[in-house]
């Protein structure tokens, strides 16, 4: 009985340990061919550099689209097609400018600035106003209307810097952007402004979208530097009666007809059972949207190519989609999902990309039953040789998020966060501050993940 | 008995709780002290742009060594102190050049070449002469020494770019760099030219230390970047019989004093038991030094600030060392440990940062037992929150390497690998390559492991 067991036991350890061993080759030809033969570092200079930003609604993400199209089709995926999506449509409009007076002498002192996305424009001749600072919403609202009224509201709450994860940071600090107008017009104040969401103290504002609500009167809203910010918040402390100006001609257009890019490699044995796998095509329209996203667009259809130059036959479907409209609606990823129930497909994970085109550490669970976790942890090994030591419960991915309604685990590749915010919805987004090999690195560490849940499922 | 067993081991298990209560506070803390203070950002930013290159030998490294210095008093240290060092001096001289001759019509087509640390100058008129390009010393053996005769060799075996970890794919390369000159000679070529160490395809040469051999005559060598390089090869194969032509007036000096710059917080309980940590001071002189190894020295004086800062009371003596002379001699690392043998210093640990300010992923360990590395990888939980998750067997570093024939445990900080070849001893290896939040990352990995180390010893 003894030796039975032995045997038996000796069996099972064996057969692990040749799927073990199988899958080890596997995502080891994933990273060489990755490493080696990757489109995706050529495919976001052409992003980048010939359409450049991408924000919904604009011709340069139509052109984006296009391009996407023929990049699909030129990786030999079975199928390609649009998916038809209405988007907002906002537009920065001309030149903005910005400056603080001094009280004194009325001298202007050129700052960097720049709306918000969603934002109104201000008065053609802008808006001259003393500043309020606040830290918080909370000391905004402790404050009398009296003190508000007329006034610039400027949030000046830095991005903890002590925050070993810079996301951590930035969701301590994005309220500030995100609702700030509404919560500087409910005290009557005329105007918002924002620090950059950024850790640098330097001179490139940054943008994101805002949110206005219905009941509460529109005042216009705009991102000033890090280093503005400062330089303002000294400024306030020797000349309360400082006033500050700034003029932007931003505004809102109707609807937009934009598209999702859809492409995928059919699976061989369940078809209609789907790993999706993507990132979002729009960008902000300061840069390039290298990082934010252009490299998870291009990482999810090198994760596919690199599996199809394998000649790896997938067993269910696999698809990357280039969702559109994250930044300022996520109409893409709504509308993926809709279309997706209609057809009854049945989604076995969905990964996103949508942290920057940086090494990768890992991944992040969403919507994920304790059970999917731990089956997927059983992957640590075959993946840590990669430097891919994260595997817990975490975000997935906005794009994707609707998908978790239908409890699709959605999973986020995790890369290295601390140069994210140096770039994101800034000027500084750009091709060149992509590595080649940290982008690689990322695309196929998708690819090994969509390889083991497509042998294994979650 | 059963009892008492039980409490005992409960006993045991909340004192070892407490234990790792208080070190997850302290390295908590040090690590907010490090992204919140940190002054190794402007420390390099200063010796970046207000110094510049720091070749052994050349006034800049004096001046460095200067601002160290002063920097290291700064900051308060018990004790600063120069040891002195003879260090090669190996010049460059005026301004390099070299061309690709077409042997159809003699047109001269530029490109980009360095010469290799510690290579002879050509002759004033230069080296003009057929190529031969090979892959691998073995591939340059098996030649008839005919056919190699009055040529130049060209070793134009890439990087392999499917390694995973780029110190892998120099480790299979840079043979070419130090031995390509001896090697070639043997042959009877009159010089030869190395492909650059980087997996980039740029324009960027990459210069390194070679080595001649007394027997072997002395030829002329230097590295063209990585683009020149294929460009090369595509045109010997139209045109075997065309030349190429550089100049260089590098040169050997006579050694020159310099110093290493230590300094130290005294041991509360064994002031003669030392943690030392350090990187090198001297640099490549094509650009600023600021990943090589800039980054580790201002990381290892910003180690010990922080720890000073929090206030912290170290039971060994703390001890940073700015190691002179890494790149063309080790002559700082060898005096180092002359010096701490004649003076019967004990250290416990060596540590060294000297792969780049990048974000780091844990420690490799080498010169020690497995029972040191056992206890060392007990740690990775109070780590691996700080994406430390590297704790194994591997590189120590090459300053620190000499204390490893007194069975030092010699540690080397792992930061992240991806970029490293980009700049390394390349001119793009400038300031403006290092991000302030990986490079303070690295720093806080450092304070963390000694104050790991100080407290249980290894």
């Amino acid at each position: 009985m003894k030796k039975l067991i032995s045997a038996l036991f000796i069996g099972a350890l064996s057969m692990h340990a040749n799927a073990q061993n199988a899958d080890s080759i596997m995502i080891s030809k994933i990273f060489v061919e990755g490493l080696t033969h990757g489109q995706s570092y050529d495919y976001l200079r052409e992003m980048c550099k010939k359409v450049g930003s991408r924000l919904s609604g604009s011709p340069k993400a139509a052109k984006a689209i296009e391009l996407a199209k023929k990049k699909m089709e030129g990786t030999g995926l079975d199928k390609v097609y649009l998916e038809e999506v209405m988007v907002p449509h906002w537009v920065r409009g001309v030149k903005e400018e910005a400056g603080i007076y001094s009280s004194q002498n009325n001298l202007k002192l050129p700052v960097n600035i720049c709306a918000l996305g969603g934002s109104i424009a201000t008065p053609e001749e802008g808006i001259k106003a003393k500043v309020i600072e606040v830290k918080s919403f909370e000391e905004l609202r402790a404050m009398s209307k009296d003190m508000v009224k007329d006034k610039i509201v400027f949030f000046n709450r830095p991005m903890d810097p002590s925050k070993t994860n810079p996301f951590e940071a930035y969701g301590g600090a994005v309220n500030q952007r995100g609702r700030g107008a509404v919560e500087a017009a409910k005290m009557g104040a005329v105007a918002a402004i924002v620090r950059s969401m950024t850790t640098e103290i330097d001179r490139y504002p940054h943008t994101g979208a805002m949110h206005y609500e219905d009941s509460v009167t529109k005042v216009p809203t705009a991102a000033i530097s890090t280093v503005d910010a400062e330089l303002l918040s000294r400024k306030l402390k020797n000349d309360p009666e400082l006033k500050f100006y700034f003029r932007q001609s931003c505004k809102t257009l109707p609807d937009t007809l934009s598209h999702n890019v859809v492409g995928q490699l059919n699976g061989t044995q369940f078809k209609d059972k789907v790993i999706v796998v993507g990132g979002h095509h729009d960008s902000w329209d300061l840069a390039e949207g290298a990082h934010d996203d252009g490299a998870g667009v291009v990482q999810s259809l090198e994760a596919l190519r690199i599996l199809k130059a394998l000649g790896y036959k997938p067993k269910h479907t696999l698809r990357c989609v280039f969702f559109i409209n994250e930044e300022n609606g996520l109409k893409g990823g709504v509308k993926y999902a809709e279309l997706s129930r209609e057809k009854k497909e049945t989604h076995i994970a969905a990964i996103e990309s949508d942290a920057g085109g940086f090494t990768p550490r890992g991944f992040t669970m969403a919507s994920s039953t304790d059970a999917q976790i731990k089956k997927a942890q059983r992957w640590k090994p075959l993946l840590l040789p990669y430097g891919l030591y994260i595997l817990e419960k975490g975000h997935g991915g906005a794009d994707i998020s609707p998908l978790m309604k239908d409890n699709v685990p959605c999973i986020g590749l995790v890369p290295d966060p601390q140069r994210y915010f140096t770039v994101h919805h800034a000027a500084t987004d750009v091709f060149e501050s992509v590595n080649k090999r940290e982008l690689e690195m990322g695309a196929a560490a998708m690819a090994a993940l969509i390889y083991l849940i497509d042998q294994y499922e979650l």
